[in-house]
């Protein structure tokens, strides 16, 4: 039984799906066909499908720190818009980047249209989200504050993709410490996170001090968000997660369970690791053999303290917030969720 | 001997280069290196080249736009480093997607460090763009012509990626009519040169006239460069192009000559040229029979005329123009230069 999703994702999933599919709405390139289907919208014929849509955790946080902050939600639709936009366009890249075949079940874009169309069809989503940012405006926001909402989010994922390319350039290296690890999802996956609580309560009130607060807040859900998926990536259940057991040691993944156990297990099961991990395709049983070892390494006890060390923080950072008892509630809610998550 | 380059590149020359690599300076993470690399300023093990520059079309026409219409180009700047960093990502990304393993005599990216690294340090590259637009309130813009102008340069490159769709989405068809392609290529290679000079204007003086009529003027100079690339890629020689003779008919690249011989040639020779074209990898002797095809219909003295129209829109647009003789006469020459140009 998958974990349930806490409230706040249900308060604007209405609103966050209405908004997307406006801005990939009909338009005569055929391009927004994949883009459409890539979103789940529609299956390989264009017919509308009734696939639930992912979590939309960026957007559901901007749209959150906005209101937390006294700002009216609509207002940072735009760049909720653009964040989720963003995010997908890079999963684009990255099924192409790491051969990946399937996501949430379904052929990823190369697989059915090919690398050179589904590297474009990312780099047009990629525009469809600086083409939402322009929707600022008419929401009223003034010239220097949008301008300034731009450049945050440009910022943050000009730090994303150079996490994605550290993760690359890491990639088949035994010697990745800790705090490169964190460094390197900190960007990957972190700046996009925690962009999306700083730039909503910007766009909700420019109060440097709440704004820095929300920041931190995302900071740590963005380090609890990244560590979960690297547990679930090695100790998921396939049903949930779509992947089997030790999918993410099978693709030799840098994540934190193998960082981990490469910078510190020492003695035979150092050599054995460093053995399998110098080979190309992984055997069924070699995943087994590494399993063994983190198990008897206590990783992921590491991983899950680590990632509840992020939770106190997130927690920490929430009672110092001038927010009301109700947002701060269904705030607890969502750590513990991203804690826990299953999916 | 190749075509001169004509004065109005030598004049931006410095200021373009030096405003290039600040924004591309030293940096710990390693994928500048490979754009640096890219840029033609290091070779591969990172060492500086003397390797002469390209031709910095775009900001160029930025920087020339701006001062024409009285604005001081070093305001333009910003934009005129994005509108070069734009071309060069898209270049990046072009070069994975038709597999092509040298771009002026260098091995690509891809073929270098791989197609993931290569994918991702284009978007860097798209990503760095941005950023270099931030100093537009450096510059002193205003932030609301700031933002209109963020707004006009994503037009414009979504516009373009949409037509690098369309071309990849008609690769393989006969029957793609002169309008169609027209309009691919309007912008596919089209928005970013437009851009260039609409946008230029628009920093100098946001005189509603004056960046209509240099938007035009940009149009044109876009059919232009695109109808003279598209001779050079059957046509030119291989000395000066760097491909050799009937390169994009190897390639069975859509371009004006091919799409204008499919549609309008008849009788035998456009069943050989349909044929041919629905074979794989084309050998030199079928080139060759393409190439007389093309001789017979005087296809080169088509595309020739057509790119001449267009130099007398541009020519016609300048004439009108409220603008000093030095520099309609230098915007003239580089008229002439994009129609003639032999590299």
């Amino acid at each position: 039984m998958p974990t349930v999703l806490p409230k706040i994702f249900l308060k604007y999933r209405a609103s966050i799906d209405n908004a997307l599919r406006t801005e990939l709405s009909e338009n005569s390139n055929p391009v927004y066909n994949m883009l459409r289907y890539n979103m789940g919208w529609v299956d390989l014929d264009g017919i509308p499908t009734d696939g639930k849509e992912g979590k939309a955790l960026r957007p559901t946080l901007c749209l959150f720190a906005c209101e937390a902050v006294g700002g009216f939600n609509r207002q940072a639709m735009p760049t909720a818009v653009a964040l989720e936009l963003i995010h997908c366009f890079s999963l684009i890249h990255d099924d192409i980047q790491d051969k990946d075949e399937f996501r949430h079940h379904r052929p990823t874009l190369w697989t059915v249209w090919g690398v050179p169309k589904a590297l474009t069809a990312g780099n047009i989503l990629r525009m469809v989200a600086d083409m939402a940012l322009e929707k600022l405006r008419s929401e009223g926001i003034a010239s220097d504050i949008s301008l300034q909402g731009v450049q945050m989010l440009t910022d943050a994922y000009l730090s994303m993709i150079e996490g994605q390319y550290l993760d690359l350039f890491y990639e088949g290296r035994h010697d990745i410490s800790i705090p490169q690890y964190l460094d390197m999802i900190s960007r990957k996956t972190g700046a996009l996170i925690r962009c999306s609580t700083t730039i909503g309560a910007f766009i909700g009130n420019q109060d440097k001090q709440a704004v820095a607060s929300m920041g931190r807040f995302g900071m740590s859900l963005g380090y609890i968000f990244q560590i979960r998926d690297d547990i679930l990536g090695v100790w998921g259940d396939e049903q949930n997660t779509g992947k089997p057991v030790g999918a993410d040691i099978k693709r030799k993944k840098n994540s934190l369970p193998i960082v981990y156990s490469m910078s510190t297990i020492q003695g035979i099961d150092r050599q054995t690791l460093h053995d399998i991990y110098d080979g190309n395709n992984l055997s069924n049983e070699q995943v087994s053999t590494v399993l063994e070892i983190m198990a008897r390494s206590k990783v992921l006890e590491y991983a899950k303290s680590l990632a509840e060390l992020h939770a106190e923080a997130a927690l920490k950072e929430l009672s110092l917030m001038n927010i009301d008892r109700k947002t701060r509630s269904e705030a607890r809610e969502l750590v513990y969720f991203l804690l826990e998550r299953d999916h």
